[in-house]
């Protein structure tokens, strides 16, 4: 049954691993040149701050999940080893993805903002929209969010799947003790 | 034990409820006004569509957070009832509270990007900042975004303590099964 469970996991890293690297590819490789009357513009993701985190922090989850992949490669975790030293370790990593699926969400979210704005502009403010001038630019990057917030989900799921495997050895009697085996 | 937790459970919800509302407090009820040359020039929440949104998703995460409340207060919640119908209740509402914490963490994420637009401005695009002139209105938005942070990781918090009731009562050994009593 572990082994059911760690092929599960297995799966679903991979899959976040490759939507983060698209993100990441995605947003980075994004480029646009435009001639405005008589000088070029271009259009990159460093125009944004938004975008720049995003492309880091994809990276970053893209880094951590072959790390905990490679944790699979190691056999003592596919066998599983000793109870208390693995409870230290799974809250560990619970922690850790809780962190890499919040801080995803986190990113994927501003940059989303950052591209509303871009697409509607804001009136009010006089930030005028520039998706109409940059069209096949602005399309990338909401291909490179949709991929984005897939790879946060896939990875909410992950943390989920993790909090479920450390939880359950928990005694549903008494708060934070182990159940006898 | 049970009404230890309650109470854990019961005091996080009530300030999860508390940040939230003086979040949507303190975005909506935020206006400045100052004169232009010869225009008067009014900044209030409208102006940004995340101001918008987070004054909603917070006034929401709020209700919810009442509606959480309210439940302790029927006898058979606080006693505890019947196993399986428990457990159903406790995965939806463990899957609520999951949304209601990803929802607002999402909405203050943007919040933060546009507010963080406004204070340095994006000079590539040509949108100028705007927190020089309206500095008042951008100092409450600040601290409208340190409520939000708070209460959504009082929010994180109160779906993992969920979590943790919830899986608790699975088998250790077998995959979703639950362990004897």
């Amino acid at each position: 049954m572990e082994v059911g469970i760690n092929k599960i996991n297995v799966f679903l890293r991979l899959s976040a691993l490759l939507f983060s690297v698209l993100t990441a590819c995605l947003v980075g490789l994004d480029a646009q040149s435009k001639r405005v009357f008589f000088s070029e513009k271009k259009a990159t993701f460093r125009d944004l701050d938004a975008l720049v985190i995003l492309v880091y922090v994809e990276s970053g989850a893209a880094c951590y999940n072959l790390l905990q992949l490679c944790k699979f490669s190691i056999p003592a975790w596919s066998r599983g080893n000793s109870k208390m030293s693995f409870v230290y370790v799974a809250w560990v990593f619970l922690l850790l993805d809780q962190l890499a699926a919040y801080i995803t969400f986190a990113a994927n979210s501003a940059a989303l903002e950052a591209a509303f704005l871009a697409v509607t502009g804001a009136n009010e403010l006089q930030w005028m929209k520039l998706c109409n001038r940059f069209t096949r630019f602005c399309i990338q990057i909401g291909g490179a969010l949709i991929c984005g917030f897939l790879s946060s989900l896939l990875m909410a799921v992950i943390s989920s799947i993790s909090a479920f495997n450390l939880f359950r050895l928990y005694s549903p009697k008494r708060f934070l003790l182990f159940k006898q085996t």
